[in-house]
């Protein structure tokens, strides 16, 4: 699947070099002859498995596939890794040996989502459990940046997910966020609260949120999804005429599974860490493997983490932030 | 819209009687000659707005349309009211006056929600940001009894939602509601932790959260719905031959709205009051509010308050509730 997504992202990205890490009596047979000079293989026997906890990973797994990938990112050997392993591990593992980019206290997953008026980001989808104020302010950085990097949006607006749109509803830490994310000028366009129905409306560019409710929301839209196609199953095959009906506009009807297509949507970027790393889905296919290699492409040639980079200093730098922004957030002053 | 619900709901329920609260010069007109016996009008000037905070409703809104609903049910006078207003309001007004029941110490909004094995029972969806472990365990024991009640399963089984099947994952709350709920026996189908897509498949009949997760959750799943929705449309206009066969399963789509038809699954209860206490959405329309009405009626006559109360003692009297779930229940105890 790696090998044969691989393949796919190279028509897309013909410049792009790739270093293998794994079986290499397995692997080497499946690389075409004609990329044998853009494709290198390392060998090694030992893979993280999906059961593994992050501790394990972290303590016993410097030589497996997973982490040899990771180091020849921080000694710059490659530009990003992108692998469709243990989450948990990855994560571990990456910020252990890549570190946190300075300004950011806690890495966070992101992803693209499909909405109603295109495509929009979201973070985080898991890494953190619990979150501060300053925690959801480093992500809002983050998330704008990689909407600029990965969509083009010039000025993309930021939301923060809660449960309604006043200012007294939500957790502390999201008051606190929205606080400062309202009074400070971080040259962003900050949208305010959104809710749940908010995502698939896209009524901002960049959702920002904890990894828990990130992780479930993400997971009920797509539980949701799935449950939608089910009906629409049942309703073409209720009845002959709505069979034919289905057979005429089969077509139209493939566009919709397009664009709410997971493969679509592969490629988590693991952000906030010194280097690319991407996670594509465990279960997705070639082509799958295909855009979340796409991604990491986009992210390194847009230059993320050094565009992140400086907005860290710049919020760092800003005069007006003392008060709650520095009381609550000092990781963001270190950078 | 509530006199228009209350005419839908007579013709399922021709022998419940209603008294309506607010301004009579615009009630009286409305109620049919055929209903008068059965429909009294109490009269009040003072309503409670959606921009109210429920601490002022609380201070000042006894005599309000809401507050003096509420207080006939205290006062033994209905058997539960139904309420399109303020959300917050209500729960605020309705936890002073009707106080919870013994053995809950918060209550919680619970809702129906659609399924692809049919319909599954979610809760809470917003009374409690933030949530302990003893709380969840009353979610699940409110939540079973509830789907026994409106659904008429035998065993509902029941599920905690986390972003990970793992023991390992969640809050501390997540992992110690789960440890109560797995060694305490407590007559209960508990399935374990369950994840966001898992509410969309209907893995369990009960999906027990706390209220800003689930909030999110549940609006989540309404954008994702509109998203769909959208996409389709989009879709059999794009061709002569969608459009076409858009016309020929026209009838068949039309049982896909209805199975996802907000109105189907409005009437949200606040669940663990003494009273039964049922919200209709604000913005649904005659056969909405009469589905909200339909809610009440059946947990009054499937005896919901009494069947929690039941369960409360049997918890309370378990001679192995000793522990972690005495020590983090404390109210569960006193029931």
């Amino acid at each position: 699947m790696v090998v044969e997504g691989m393949k796919i992202a190279r028509k897309r990205y013909p410049d792009v070099e790739y270093v293998l890490f794994g079986d290499e009596g397995r692997i080497a047979p499946l690389v075409p002859q004609d990329m044998r000079d853009r494709v290198s293989i390392r060998h090694t026997d030992r893979v993280i498995s999906n059961e593994e906890k992050p501790s394990q990973a972290v303590r016993t797994g410097r030589q497996s596939s997973m982490g040899l990938a990771i180091k020849a990112v921080k000694d710059g050997e490659a530009a990003g890794v992108v692998s469709a392993g243990n989450t948990g591990a990855l994560m571990a593992m990456a910020k252990l040996a890549l570190r946190t980019l300075p300004g950011i206290d806690r890495p966070a997953i992101a992803t693209l989502i499909p909405t109603i008026r295109g495509e929009s980001v979201m973070l985080d989808l898991g890494a953190n459990t619990e979150v501060q104020a300053n925690n959801l302010v480093e992500f809002a950085i983050m998330g704008e940046v990689f909407s600029r990097c990965l969509l083009g949006h010039v000025q993309p607006s930021i939301g923060l997910l809660n449960i309604g749109s006043e200012d007294l509803k939500g957790t502390d830490a999201l008051r606190e966020a929205h606080q400062i994310l309202r009074d400070h000028p971080l040259n962003m366009r900050f949208h305010g609260f959104v809710e749940g129905d908010d995502i698939g409306a896209g009524t901002v560019d960049v959702v920002v949120t904890d990894g828990f409710t990130g992780n479930v929301a993400l997971k009920t839209a797509e539980g949701t999804a799935k449950l939608y196609t089910k009906f629409l199953k049942d309703a073409f095959g209720s009845s002959v005429l709505a069979q034919i009906g289905y057979l005429l506009a089969k077509g139209a009807l493939a566009k919709v599974r397009q664009r709410t297509d997971p493969r679509r949507y592969n490629g988590a970027m693991l952000i906030g860490l010194n280097g690319i790393c991407v996670k594509s889905h465990g279960g997705t296919d070639a082509l799958g493997f295909a855009n979340a290699i796409g991604v990491a492409v986009d992210l390194i040639k847009n230059r993320l983490n050094e565009r992140i980079r400086e907005e860290c200093a710049h919020l760092a730098q800003s005069p007006t932030l003392s008060g709650p922004a520095e009381s609550s957030s000092p990781s963001a002053a270190s950078g």
